[in-house]
């Protein structure tokens, strides 16, 4: 067993839908518990009562009913609620915290797509969230592959999946600008098998976890 | 008829639960469109449908499951939502609105019930809303009295009136002191007639009106 670290960890997870990093946060998840990690894999938008409420008012009904600015409130709502109820209690235990998708997914996706609100994310997060993660994974992917895959899926989930091509390579472009600037990022090639890229994140993490202890 | 003024005229009232300041704000909605002004009387929370729908999700089930920030966020998501798609363009098109509570019950109920959130409150008015009222009504109560009121209320509004005595002579001091250092408030004695009241508001409020025309 790997003991404790009082101020655990946060490592998120971040890229385009279909970019396999849901499936990669899973299994740094599985990775992490079976070396002795106390671990807490959650997702966003939700990852706590509150939060899932927020999400499920977000998903259903017309999307395009809230204007860019009432959606970024409302994430940021779901988001306080996530980070006092799941993570940071998770992280005062000194666990280690797995999230899929965390403020770097709004600064893209609010911040590029419904206008540029870039400034906004930034001066709401500061204001009424203030945590970042302590390393981020972007899982980078060309975007046909990625939209391909996407699309596929049906459900509750396609609110946060419907989006053309072109969309994607706007956001794949947001994501990487983000990560060149941000010291935290590490960016995984996506365009591999599930094993390689895992074991990137695996040896990435390990390396990460070893420099706290 | 009285010509519309383009950029129209906000109104607001404001004070504690059962000080009769709903019933003055519909009166006076009356009052002016006899005038012949052209009159919209909205509410908060709500006031919009993208408003009601987070208004219902504050009301319904334990009050306390979010935080006072996590409300904070959800109160002014609902108020961006309300000023884009009630107020301003009913400003825009010269009218007269009449809002039944706005940012100032935020202001003493968020940034004095739950914490000292006030600077919080306005900060975060300042980058997501913007707007204040051209003129505030305050109808000041004795709290005693506007308590046993407000308690007689029976059904969903029970989650903004349930709140004790003393909460109720907080709230009203918090109301009055920011009231006093505000030029846009006007404190009308609410511990009188409904006529009584009622026609201090109209010759305020035509006062004002006057001075824009």
């Amino acid at each position: 067993m790997v003991s404790p670290r009082r101020l655990g960890a946060f490592l998120t997870f971040e890229g385009i839908d279909g970019s396999g990093k849901s499936t990669q946060a899973r299994h740094l998840a599985e990775t992490l518990s079976q070396a002795g990690h106390d671990v807490v894999l959650t997702r966003e938008p939700g990852g706590s009562p509150g939060a899932e409420e927020i999400r499920n008012l977000l998903l259903h009904g017309d999307p395009d009913r809230w204007s860019a600015e009432t959606e970024l409130l409302m994430f940021t709502a779901a988001r306080r609620d996530h980070v006092e109820r799941t993570i940071r209690p998770a992280l005062e235990a000194g666990k280690v915290v797995i999230c899929d998708r965390f403020v770097d997914s709004t600064r893209v996706y609010q911040g590029i797509t419904r206008g540029d609100l870039r400034g906004t994310v930034d001066a709401l997060h500061a204001l009424m969230i203030g945590l970042e993660a302590d390393l981020t994974f972007l899982i980078d992917m060309n975007p046909g592959v990625a939209h391909a895959r996407a699309t596929k899926r049906i459900g509750s989930e396609a609110r946060f999946e419907n989006f053309g091509l072109e969309l994607h390579a706007t956001l794949r472009a947001g994501f990487l600008n983000l990560a060149h600037r941000t010291r935290r990022f590490r960016i995984v090639d996506g365009n591999r098998t599930e094993a390689e890229i895992a074991a990137d994140v695996t040896r990435i993490a390990h390396g990460f976890l070893d420099t706290l202890e």
